[in-house]
This record gives structure tokens, sequence and C-alpha cells, in this order.
């Protein structure tokens, strides 16, 4: 933009140009203080968006798949949507594997890495399709207000966030917590349920209305557990190490137990168990283990708080 | 598949199928225990979706309509636009109509039938159209922070959440449940505010912020209600039948009568009544009824408690 | 729609009209009672989308522009996605100062106005780059879940909701509500975390899960601030003139000082002070101000407000 | 529009509204002239370009299936593909032997009339195939600047225009001659080559560069025809009833035997027959019939001509 | 792209900078030889397009409107389509008038005038319906291949391409050639029949299959004309002044009479008047005038030339 | 699709099942008999569609590029899109470059080599806009009709057909003729003006009407070559080896000098030299040289051909 002979160029031009510059400068010094290139090589969000849709069509395609699907042809559509889908896992796979490796200053891995890693995640779908069933029937089963297990599957965000949910913690079991991040980031960002990829979940779990609700990385739920809106499963305090930075890994959710009900607003934080069939009343606030089978509501933590 | 002078296939291609023929073995499981056929009969999302957009618009054209309408035309849109939102709903509601006889058992109700239902919902707009008005002025005049009415139109999510409410509970009140609970899910994934389409909401109402708001089935407000971010007005308990089955269609939400405001964070549960004029304060747990006029604060509630 | 010689329309139609008239009639008498008048001069909220979503790319490319972007290119890609961006403001501007002129029955300003503060927008963005580095920086050193800035920029609702905030909060300081409001409100239902574009927020701000966030209007966050989600820092009350209408502009929500962590479901109310460096714990209620390094968790307040 | 209690409309409003009564008043003169109802029953061409689109991609998925597809799911594409695009056909098929019986003064015929019609024209794809593999095959053979045979798949129009073609023709033998012609009508938009569904074409065929060619309603090729761009095989005048208007249905275009070449330009009108092997020169006019093997030349005509 | 600080940019980003660079230089240049200014005043394809597509439904709704469409609000649909296309056409012709005034140095013209001419267009398209009526009417008598009216409008270019000539030409004698001739390439496009929107064109005129007609500028057709493929009424030279540059605006091209029909391939140049009720048979090469009822071949014109 | 305990599919499931497998089986065949892979590497429509745009409004950013373009960020906007138009052939080229080195049972060339033909072709865009100039005061100093060199640049098919190619005709030089194929045939399906990437042809050149112009791969045209609709450059006969294979590569179509001009429908065939200035009148057909400023009329090929 040097050009001698070219007219002076307007006011805008020149302010754009300058912004321009600046923002490349602040560029530069992100990248030069925290060594990252300027590589394209994180997944991505749209990307994945389509691929979780896919997914969940050949789940259960005359549900959730495309409404001029025929029953003649459900077939088809199962595979070639997972076809589509596993081809785009394979290319986020090989993304997520390479940033990964320039993390650590390492080599990338060999193309192979992520297609085998698709190939097992596609071999989980048909488990992962059994278990969402049990889902879907817990919801039916928990809610006077559901009419039918098809309203629960296409209206219900808590279906939806689990659906997401257990494509992501495979992906996460799969060695690829980042594209599993993103996946139940878009689920939180439709259903208002932000639940951690790294979350263990049992069959059998109904989220009800959901919003709010908040499920940590070490939070371990077994089976037909029922969570209202506003439920937290959190982390008690975060441990950092001398320089202020959050030690990671460490379990410190709840482990939460077969057949447990924890109404609206209740938080649980650190590695508490709440024993197989408690019931945690709305808004309870509680940081220590419970028996199985007991009832805790707020007046009880109040009085355990005294 | 069988093609004998077929070459074999690369393992992709075989894995795959064993895929495909998985998902369709659970499918089967599926719909063999609960009796499910494999019609495609249940509302689509996406065209329910388009519907209240254009319902949306069709109610406020000059703010909700698309950004090129000119006011010259504006009849001209409003028609053609309830003329199309007509098709749609006609269309969906002999699907759900059809789907709900098969649940039953029955033989599906005649075409006429969901063309009714369609004309009876169009005739009911302009009234709803008033009610709405009446909804932004009360967020107009209950918000500090609002500059004018079209700010509170375009912006304010609460106001959106009422829009899809009035239309879904004219749709749930002409036996069009499951049409209905889409239409409230959608504005629940936009707005956090889950408000079911059975809940009675009298004129005037304003939810400020909104998110987390959770109104149930059965809920019943007055006039000119105000309520906060995170307020549930929600059942007490689910009364189960003898095989855990959770009993439907039972009163059990609360009753607000006329100008009552319910601050951030409150919990209302059961089928309690807060009398015309109470204010409950933020984060308070309800599960009695409380007197005309009275104030509720977090306090209160404990002592009571206690 | 009188023209004698055509045969009667079918029942639709006339129900159809019918409807259309009726709408017309609410729209008019809304119109008269609230001397609006029914020009089109209110910002989109599409293309205000389609801004941000131009503006995010802008200032992340190789993290938030378009997948296929390449190094090579990106000051080319940054210059010409705000160039669209600004030729968007300028028009949207231009809108919201008509409007606003309208309101006050004033004459439409000059349009060199709205081109004049689309300018103004465009010179602070290389600023608020470096304050969103700081953002993310914070919430990477915050999060133990987290394994490198980069999931934290494509992931974390937090950062979404702190891109959209501080584009808004400067639109609002440059005289332009409305549209800073539409960009803040997309952002809420994208993320659940409802940030008033008037607050005030310092460099380093975290906010995590985020959903049922909501911080007031006039708000003022120091420098690392980190919140929880369902924190509310909101008003205690809302003074009303002697027609009830709500007193705008007063401050009155909190300032809360340096380096505060506020735990998830806390709400603090009224211009109160939380002093640098204090823990308010989960699901506390607070409508006092507290001296800097406090620590306050439930049983303090309960015990406060015993 | 007469709602006395509404202002007056401003003047686009009313030319508008004057406009719109007489645009109604005209299709009510057309509809009364020609006994037309306003019923909504012809095939859509956005919906047939669709199903074509979708049928070239099944018949040969690698090459003008989506870019995207991988040689692992081929069958699933085409088996998906082909269930949507018998699934449009269906519906497509209905409307038009409706339209028909409508025509007729008959009574629309049962639904599985369009179904059976769908399903046979399905099961003719596989033979069709098979033709158009030769048709391929001719043109990389005859054009020295083919390179392969992918070469002249992807870029040739005659190609493009025979697949067409072939698809046309069926519909047409199976009683579709509506939707038939509207398939011929995309083509011809597209490439310039207008082939009526009607004509008989075996085959081999290849027709190079094809702008300006015209094949009429009862013209019949043999096997391995070569056309270049501009041959009209046409009618030589039209037989007009007493009212003037053309009799339909008469053999009156040219047959073409095997191997024949007819070169640009060239104009060949009536029931002749050229015979196999012949080649007519560029720009010929011929209205005779041509022995096998003759090699006609302008020269030729224009001497037989004087 | 002169900061100092900054690294070297890598190979490709220099050769694209030299490549933009000179792109610049080039537009400079041009700008500086033709007296171009830098201004975007010209009309849209992509806008007119639109616009065409609109009025073209808006004429025959249930032909050419969208598939959806039912005849309960076929006014609505009709006015609301209007209401756009007059819109756009408003914005459109401003920037014609703007760019021409430009072009000539003068004042842009009052926005009045473009809105004037918009207003002007809308009136007239009722009688252009009735035009285009007998149009449709002179395709199916004329062609023994139609099968009915509905099959001409929704199948036959000649009808396409005659709807897009008489948008044109209304737009061309309202003093708008630029999107009259946009409109007239559009059509062009898709049909193969390029009419110049100056050409004057009578009632009931049938253009068969119609690639490579091409009709100029100051042609006259009367009632009843009908023309086939490759047809040209032509100039027969084109008159140059002193610099070589072509004198624009004289009348050079045929009067065609009433009744007329001019078989495929023929080419008429000049201002010649082919008498009414001529016949002009295929491919005849015709530079003079011809009385009323000749028919006339290629022998004729032969010998004539002889 | 053998699973035994699924329960017999229904008949179109059958059908579809059987199409699908014949399908294959064809595929199968013509893959052995073609020694073709099942690979997906020919280069994509759709995607080269793009690129074109793309690249047409890099060169003509403010007639060709989008209709939102402000002349601020005009350099911008060229980068950005020649960056992405870059990285689409860099991608469509070494498919090219695998698919041919496949047919000829070579290994793929090293993905450098692709790089560097995309770069090359780079480069050489400026001279390409330069030449296009030429061509667009061509067009506007040849047609009467045309008002300005912007409407000449926005509407006339000849010049959309030389900005094709002259893109394609570069990239057949690279080395990328079926990538070069394809451009000329989008070009051909909008425009009717069928030229081959191979053909040389001069600056100046004008083609006006366009519809069923057909130059050969091996043409050559000077300076200022003026050429109207329906005007073949051709071969006159094509050469075929033993196995009846047409011989490729061989010079066989015509040379035409400086300032020629070709008149509508005329047909030069043969490695013929139409001398400069030479005239060569409509629909003429010429099969030998012609002398420097000859004019031949059909009359005198006539007399010739006698």
């Amino acid at each position: 933009m040097t050009d001698q002979a070219a007219p002076p160029p307007n006011d805008t031009a020149t302010e754009l140009q300058r912004v321009v510059d600046a923002l490349r400068g602040a560029r530069q010094r992100w990248r030069d203080a925290h060594r990252r290139g300027d590589g394209r090589d994180l997944p991505s969000r749209e990307l994945l968006a389509e691929m979780v849709q896919g997914l969940s069509g050949a789940l259960f395609p005359m549900r959730l798949g495309p409404p001029t699907l025929q029953a003649d042809s459900e077939d088809y559509y199962v595979g070639h949507t997972l076809g589509a889908a596993l081809a785009t896992l394979r290319e986020q796979a090989a993304m997520e594997l390479r940033h990964d490796a320039r993390q650590r200053g390492e080599a990338p891995p060999p193309a192979a890495e992520a297609d085998a890693l698709a190939r097992r995640f596609l071999a989980t779908l048909p488990s992962l399709r059994e278990l969402l069933d049990r889902d879907v029937l817990a919801a039916y089963r928990g809610d006077p207000a559901a009419r039918s297990v098809d309203e629960v599957l296409i209206c219900y965000p808590g279906v939806r966030a689990l659906i997401s949910h257990r494509i992501a913690h495979e992906l996460y079991r799969l060695g690829l917590p980042l594209i599993a991040r993103v996946v139940a980031e878009l689920a939180h960002a439709e259903t208002g349920i932000d639940i951690h990829p790294g979350a263990t979940i049992g069959p059998g779990c109904f989220i009800d209305h959901g919003t709010g609700v908040v499920i940590g990385e070490t939070a371990v739920l077994g089976r037909g557990v029922r969570i209202y809106q506003n439920v937290t499963l959190g982390a008690k305090s975060i441990p950092t190490d001398g320089e202020g930075q959050a030690v990671k890994g460490e379990p410190r959710h709840p482990i939460v137990e077969d057949e447990v009900v924890i109404y609206a607003g209740a938080t649980v934080l650190g590695r508490v168990t709440i024993g197989r069939g408690a019931v945690i009343g709305g808004n309870v606030w509680l940081t220590r283990s419970v028996a199985p089978g007991s009832v805790v509501t707020q007046a009880d933590t109040q009085s355990g708080a005294a």
C-alpha cells in the first residue's frame, strides 16, 4: 500500500488500515507471548454442530432425522449420515491430534490415528442408542406432564443434552477432549444444561427443565438419577499451584449413586457421595456426604450448618 | 448387499454396515417394546419454528417482520404470512391428531378436524395481540433500564417467551398439546424461560432477565404479575401410581394472584396461593399459601421453617 | 376487495381477511395510544447478529473466523470483515439516532453523525482485543478443566459473552444504547449470561458456566473478577415515580472490586461494595457492603440475617 | 380493507390495492374463459430440479454426487437419495394425474396409481445407467479434445442433456408427460439443448457443444448417432384443424438410423429417414429421405433444391 | 502494511500483496482513462433477479408463485410480493438515475423521481398480464406438442422470455434502460433468447424452442407473430462516426407485421418490412422487404440473390 | 441387510434394495472395464463455480463484487477473495494432478506442485485485467445499443464468457486442462458461448449476443476480432486412428487475424486463415483461407461452391 502513483486514500480507508495494523500487532504479541503459531488446527464449531445433528438423526431417524424421511429408506439414511459424520470426525480428530502434538512440541501423529479413533467411536453408537432409550423412558416415567415417549424425545431439553453428552463422553474417553468440549458447549448453548464431557452418567438419567444445571468433569452418576433445573454438581474449591494456576485433573466433583433425586437449585460441592436412593431437596447447599436413603431438605442443611 | 460377484468391501464399509444393522436392531426392539409403528407422524420442530416466526411477524409486522417490510404493504405481509402459518398448522395438527389416535388405537380423525382447529386458532390472534401489548407495556413500566416500548419488544427475552407462550397456550387449549410443547421448548431454548403451555397467565405479565424461570403446567397467574430470573413455580412432589409411573393431569402448581412480584431465585411449590399484591423476596423457598399484600423475605421463611 | 364481479370468496379467505382487519385495528389503537408512527427505524436483530459475528472473526481471525481462512490472507480478511461491519453499523446507528430523535419529537440528525460514531467504534477495536486477551488468560488460569487458551476461546460461553459485552459496552458509551442492547441480548440468548451493556467490567474477568448470570446496568467490576453460574449483581428495589413508572438511570447495582470471587447462585443487590479480594460463597444473599479480603458464606449471611 | 375507523391509507397503499384488485380481475377472466379452477395441482419446477440432481448423483455417485461423498458409504448415499427422489416423484406424479383428471372432467385417480408409477420408474434406473455409460463412451471416442471418460461425464453439456432426457423419456412413457417436460426444459435451460421427452434415442448418442440443438417429439434416433450444435430435427409444417388449432400427436419428425453423423447447423424436417451411416454436412437443409451411407453437403441440397 | 516491527511475511502473503497492488493500479488507470469514479451506483444483478421472480409470481401466483401458496391467500401473496418488488425497483432505479446523471456530469435527481417511475411501472402490471395471457394462448394453439395452457406457462422458455421482455420493455420506456437490460440478459442466460428491451412486440407472440433467437433494439413486431429457434431480427451494418465509434439509436432492425411466421435459422437484417401474414422459411437470409402474404423459402432468396 | 431377526421389509424397501444392488453392479462393471478406481479425485463443479465468481469479483470489485462492497475496503475485499480462490485452486489442482497421475499409472505428484501452479496463476491476474479492459472497450465501441462501459461489463454475455475464457486459458496453459474445461463449461451453460480453453484469443475481442458460438481448441484469434451469435470456428473433420478413436491434439481450427469481423451464423472450418481485416458475412460456410481485407458474403461462397 505504498504505491506512490496512487491518489491519497480517503479517511475511512486510512483508519481501516490503522486498525488492521494494530490488530495484527496485537495478534503478534499474543502469539509471541504464548508461543502460538498461526496455524489453523482447531476443530470447527460449525462442522461439529452438523456432525452432532447427523448423529442424532442416525440414532433416532424417524424422530430426529429430516421431516421428509420415509421408513422405506431408513437404513440408507442412517448409513449415509453415519458415513458423512465419520468423515467429519476423522478430519476434526486429525486437527485436534495435530494441535495437541504442537502444544507439546511433538511431531504430528500419523493420519491413521485419527481414522482409528473415528472408527472406534462409530462402533459405540448402538450401545449409545440403548442407553439413550433408557433415558427417554426415565423422562417419560418421571414427568407427569409427559404424554408419550415421542413427546419426550422431540421436546425435552434434558434428552437433547444427554444425546450430546453421551456422544461427547465417548469422544472424551477416546482422547479427543477438545472436540468433546465443543460438542458439550453446543448442547449447553441450546439447553442451558452444562455437562462436562468427562462426567460419567449411568443409564436412565432424567434432567427436567434443566436450565442452569452444571455437572463437573469428575462427577459420577449412577443409574436412574433424576435432576432438576439449576442443580450444580461442582467442585468445592480449586487447588492452585505455586503460580496461582489451577491444578488440573483431580477428582473434585460429587459421586451420586443410583436412584438419587436432586431437586431444583440444589448445590452439591466436592468429592462427596450421595448414597443410593437419597433425595436432596430444592435449594439445598451440600458439601458433605449423605447416607443411602436419606432425605435432605433446606432446614436439615441449615441446622447441619448451624 | 449379498451380491456374490461384488469384490469384498473395504473395512470401513463393513464396519458401517455392522453399525447400521445394530442400530436397526435397537430400533426394532424399542418399537416392539413400546408398540410404536415406524410411521412419521410427529410434528416437525423446524416447520413449527418457522410458523412461530411467521406468527410473531404477523402480530408485530414493523417490529418483528422482515427488515425490508414497508408500511405500504403491511396488510399484505400479514395476510400472506398468516396464510402460510395456517397451512403449516393445518398439516402439523393433522399429524398430531393422527399420532394421538394411533396411540389410543383409534382410527385417524377426518382431515376437516385439523382444518377446523387451525381456523379456530387463527381467530384468536387479534385478542392475543391485545394481550401482548399489555405485556409490552408492563415490561416498559417495570424496568428502569427500558428506554422505549420498541426496545422492550425487540430485545426482552421475557416478551419473546410470552409471545410464544400465548401462542402455545391457545394450541394447548385447542387440543394440540404436542405442537404446543414444541412451541414452548423453542422459546425455552432461546430464552432460558420454561413455561409449560398449560400454564394460565393473565395480561400485563413481565418476566425480567428470565434465565432459569420454570412455570408448571397447572400454574395460574393473575394480572400484572412480575417475575425475575430463576423463579420456579413448580410441583411439590410427584404422585406416582402402583407401578411408579407419574400420575398425570392433577392441579399441582401455584396460583399467583394479581399484581404479585416474585424476585430472583424464589421457589414456590405445590397448589398454594400467593395472594393479590404479595411480594416474594429473592431466593425465598415457599411451600405454603401467602395472604394478599404480604411481603415474604428469606428471613421470614427461614424463621417459618425453624 | 370489494370488486362486485368477483365470485364470493371461500370461507378461509373471508376469515383471513377478518383477522387481517382486526390486527390492523389493534396496531392502529396501539400506535394512537403511544404516538408511534409506522416507520421502520429500529435496528435489525439479524443484521446486528451478522455484525457481531464479523467483529468476533476480525478480532480472532484464526480462531473465530471462517474455517477456510488461511494465515496468508489474514489481514485481508480482517480488513474486509471490518469494512462490512462498519457499513452495517453506520446504517443501524443512523436508524437508532433517527428513532431516538423521533421519540423526542426532534428532527433526524445528519447522516455524518452515525458515520462518526461508527468510525469511533472502529478505533476502539485494538484495545478491545487486548482486554479480551486478558479475559481468555483469566479463564485458562482459573479453570482446572481448561487444557489450552485455544479451548477457552472457542468453547467457553463466558468468553463469548465478554466478547459481545465489550462490543456492546463501547456502543453504549458512544450513545447507541438500543443497538448495544440487541448485541447483549443476542449473547444472552446464546450463553444464558445477561450482562447489561451499561455495566463496567475491568480486564481479566472470568465467568464460568455462566447460565443464569445477571449483571445490571450500573454495576462496576474491577480487575480479575471471577463469577460462577446463577450469580446476580442486581438492584435492591426499583424506585417508581408518582405514576408508578420506574425511575431510570440511577446507580443501583453493586461495585465489585479487583480479584473478587463470587460463587454460584450468589445474589448481591443494591449499590453496595464488595471489597478487593473478597470471596462470596455459593447461594449467598447479600444486600450490604463487604470489607476487602472478607470471606462470606451462607452461614455468615444467615447469622447476619438472624 | 373498508374499515371506516382506519385513517386514509397513503398513496402507495392505495395504488398497490388497485393493482392487486386489477390482477385478481385478470386472473378471474382467464379462469372463466379457460374453465380453470384455482387449485394448485401443477408439478413444481424447483422440486423436480432437486429430484433430477438427486437421480444424477444416484446414477454416478462419485462423479455427480456431493463432493464430500466417500466410497465407503456409496451405497447408502445411493439408497438414501433414491428414497428421497422416489418420495418427490410420488407426490409430483399424484399432482399431474389429478391435474390431468380435472382437465378431462374426471374424478382424481387413487393415490396408489402415482405410487405405482414412481416404483416402475425406479426399476428402470439400472438399465438407464447402462445406456448412459454408452453415451459417455461415445462422447469420449468422438471428440479429439476429450482426455478421459471422467472429463466427459462432468463437463460435457451433451451428456448432461442425455441424462435428463433418458430420465424424462421414461417419465413420458409412464404417462407423466408434464413432469417429463419440466425435466426436459430444466436441461434445455442449462445446456441450450432442447430434446422433447417423447423423442426416442438409441444408445451411444453424442451431442457435441449442443447449443441450439432441437429434437422433436416424434423423432427416432438409432444407435451411435452423432449430432453437433444448432442441428434441428423438426417438423416440416404444422397441420391445423378447422379452428386453426394445431393437430397433436402425429409422427412428424425425422427417423435417424444407426451411426448417422449430422454436422452443425443442419436442419432436417418432416417424417423423413436418414439411412444408416449417412453423413449430413453443416448447414444442410433437408426435407427428403436420404439413403444409407450417403454424404449430403450444402452444395448437394442446393442443387437438389434448384 | 509497513509496520517495521512485524516479522517478514511468508511468500504467499508477499505475492498476494503484489497482486492486490497491481490490480489496484490497473483499476486506477482505467478510472483515470474513463473518468469513472469509484462509486457503487450500478443496479445489482442479484437483486433484479429476485425482483423479476417476484413479479412473475405476482402475475401468475398459482403457477409461478411458491409451491406452498394456497388459493385462500392469493391476493395477500400478490400484494406482499408487489410491495417488495416495488421497494427494490425504487432503490435500483435511484441508482440508475444517479449513475446516469454522473455520466452526464449532472447533479443526481431527487429521490422522488425514482419513486414516481416505480409507481408508474406498478400501474402497468394488469395490462401486462392481459398481454401475457394472449402469448400463452398463442403458444398453446401454435404447438402440436402442447397439452394444456398450464404446461405452456410453466415449461416454455419462449413464455419465460416474453414475461421478462414485457417487464423489461416497460422499464425501458420509463427511462431505465440499464435495469431493463439486466432483466433482459437474465432471461437470455436462462432461455438463450436475446430480446433487446427496446424491441416492440405485439400481443399473441410465440417463440418456440427459442435458443439463439436475437431480436434487436429497434425491431417492431405486430400481433400474432410466430418465431422459431435461431432466428435473427438484426441490423444490416453498423454505422460508425469519424472515430470508429458506433452511432447509437437509429432505427435499424426489421418491422414484422401481424401474423407473420419465421422458421428456424432465418436471418432478417436491416429496416425492412415483412408484410402481414408472410411466411419466412427456415435458414432464409433476407435483407429486403417482403409483401404481405408472401412465402419466402431458401430457394427464393437464393434465386433472388443470383 | 440379512439380519434374520428382522421382520420382512415392506415392498418399497425391497425394491429400493434391488435397485441399489443393480446400480452397484453397473458401477462395478464400468470400473472394471475402464480400470477406474473408486477414488474421489475429480475437481468439483460447485467449488470451481465459486472460485470463478470470486475471481470475477477480485478483477472488477465495484462492478462484479458483492452489492454491499464499499470503496473504502476494496483492497481488503480483493485480497481476501484472492486468498480464498487461491486456496480452492490449490486443492482442486492437487486433485487434477493426482487424477492425471493415476490415469497414467504414475505416483501422485508432490503437493508443492499444485501450490506452485496456483501461485503462478495468481501472478497472471493483473495482466488478465488489462486484457479484459480492452475487451470491454471493444464491446462498448462495437455495439450501437451500448450506453456505457459499465453496462457492457455487467450485462454482456460476451464479456462474461471472455472473463471465464481468459481464466480458463491460463489454467489450460499451466497444465490444468480439466479444471480449465469445467470453468469453460460453466460459462457455456450461462451464456451459450462455448470457447474451448485451449483457444488463443487476442486483446479487444467482442462477441455480441453470443448464443451458439463455438470456438475450437486450436483456434487462434488476433486483436480486435468481432464475432456474432451462432458463429462456429470448428474442425473440418475428425481424424480417427485404426480403432476409430479420434486422434487428439492436432491443429485443426481456423486462424483469424486482427480486426476480422464474422457475422451471425457463419461457419469456418479447418486450419484455414482469415486474413487481417476480412469481413465474413452472415450464414457464410467457409472451408478455405481468405485474403486480408476480403469481404465474403453468402452469394460469394455459393458461387465459390458451384
